[in-house]
């Protein structure tokens, strides 16, 4: 295993200890829990947004936190979902009297730990909603998943929700914003190579030098099928395929584009991926309104991208294009 | 080799391609060349500062053109100095009166092929100014530099010499603080994986499973010693002696500090490096001013990170506090 850390065991700890350090101007720590929220808790009743889920997919959740886009962000072991008492403890420090929106990814552990703690936070009178996100178009049901997993349109549920809640709507409204992005959204991923969490020493799976698997998880869950590696402009049209055929998008409306990376390639091989990307679009007479390039729901060190497209409407070009400063992202 | 890309001899051209195409508010492409350029000119007389240098370390430099940043900056192939006349062709695209300032890395490519363009366009009347960064105190001398070596600190020129350039300073006070930034700043390195030229089809070098490169360059030069990996600790420990040794920072004395990815290490990781730089700072009494942490001067997919440290006073500091939006630096 090569990493770049000290106990295996302490990696979330120090990393958030990191994050800290670096933007103290953004987020704090809750003292003795494993959540972040912001340095300065907004002054009017808004809704907090509070995500979260296993670490190793940084900078999701805790680089999101910040204005326009998360209130808190619950960070559990590697690949491992938070448990219900962290998720409520971020809840009660987050929420400002607006009610609290939790942005879950559909992984079973998440969905059971986060429904725990907005159990626990009901029954101390604080409102609490849910939104599932299960953008990935690869496979029904997964390792740890029943239905579709969540992956990197959650960032633009975080962006696009968390801009409503900025702009003051009630917690209704900013859960069925929310639940339109997910609605909208569809991705799907491959990898050239596995992953190593940093507790079990070595790779999830293993690929061979000349193979690439596609349709893969966050966590290297099994996809669709392995394959040799074929060129950039052929894996880029399978997975635009997948993707168009399973959300009705006709020529002449618009889309945001997330070419998301899963923590080990480069910008470079990013933007060619977005190249293609581009042209399919074109070709389609589908209008791009946005594009985002870069690491934003990672695998740890894994080689290998996603490529998430959000049909638009007037209303969520607006929330998209709205101010966001987080140390993850900015807008 | 893994790589997620279509003709290894077109990386670079599609690259920029897909950079063009994910953010045409930011950027275009000068026609027939391997310049991006900002896609709205200034409309004042302002210092146009124009970067560049070999492919491979994106998002330096074609993700730093934007308004606070860069004006102009030139691709070469992957770790290959641009010739003279794609810098020329910046040099006189962005040319708006104010004059040029060339932000040049210490690559004796990159110096002499800069030096030819900054000839053609003073023949032409262009006022146009050289900056050479070298900011990588690991050696002296290296496999294609004379000196030492310019790594990210040249990020940090770019940041503090754009803004100055962007509220109306003349060139020679761009080019004062654009030296004063590089006299200012140290920077290291180390590496756990080489990386892979396209076009070449295999790593530059080799490392055994437990083995780190200390103090390599950002091409995979050699840097001062191989050693088995140890823990974060340690390996921060040794580059931060290395880089305060190397300049005189005093306790009560205010830093930016970048902790750069190669672009192949974690976020997380670089997070934990983050925080022990953050303590042997503070033990040492020197304040924190500002910290980024991500991939900013990358080595293709290359797995490691680099430290760097920028002195500050108050003239650098409101400086590197300006706003600065291009795509890959925002704030």
């Amino acid at each position: 295993m090569k990493k770049i850390i000290n106990d295996p065991n302490q990696v979330v700890n120090e990393m958030l200890e990191g994050v800290v350090k670096a933007h103290p101007e953004y987020v704090k720590r809750l003292e003795g829990f494993n959540v972040l929220v912001r340095a300065n808790k907004p002054s009017f009743p808004k809704v907090a947004l509070v995500s979260g889920g296993g670490s190793g997919h940084e900078p999701s959740h805790g680089g999101f936190v910040g204005e326009g886009m998360l209130d808190g962000a619950v960070a559990g072991e590697v690949f491992t979902s938070p448990t219900p008492d962290q998720v409520f403890e971020a809840v009660k420090a987050v929420d400002n009297g607006g009610g609290v929106l939790l942005v879950v990814k559909n992984y079973t552990g998440d969905i059971l730990n986060f429904e725990m703690a907005s159990e626990l936070a009901a029954e101390e009178g604080i409102k609490v909603e849910s939104v599932v996100v299960n953008d990935d178009v690869a496979v029904e049901n997964s390792t740890w998943t029943t239905g579709r997993r969540g992956v990197a349109g959650t960032v633009l549920v975080h962006k696009i929700a968390g801009a409503a809640a900025e702009k003051g709507k009630s917690l209704e409204e900013v859960k069925a914003i929310a639940e339109k992005v997910n609605a909208n959204v569809r991705s799907m991923g491959m990898s050239l190579t596995p992953c190593t969490v940093p507790a079990a020493g070595k790779p999830g799976f293993q690929l061979a030098d000349d193979e690439m698997e596609v349709g893969l998880g966050i966590h290297g869950e099994p996809g669709t099928h392995r394959a040799k590696i074929t060129s950039a402009k052929e894996i880029v049209s399978h997975l635009m395929e997948k993707i168009l055929k399973d959300i009705d998008i006709n020529s002449g409306e618009e889309v945001a584009v997330l070419v998301n990376g899963l923590g080990g390639t480069p910008l470079m091989e990013l933007y060619i991926v977005n190249n293609e990307v581009a042209e399919i679009l074109n070709e389609k007479g589908i209008k791009i309104y946005k594009t985002i390039v870069g690491n934003y729901m990672t695998s740890l060190e894994m080689a290998g991208f996603s490529i998430s497209i959000l049909k638009l409407d007037e209303e969520l070009k607006e929330l998209l294009d709205s101010k966001a400063d987080t140390p993850g992202f900015k807008l």
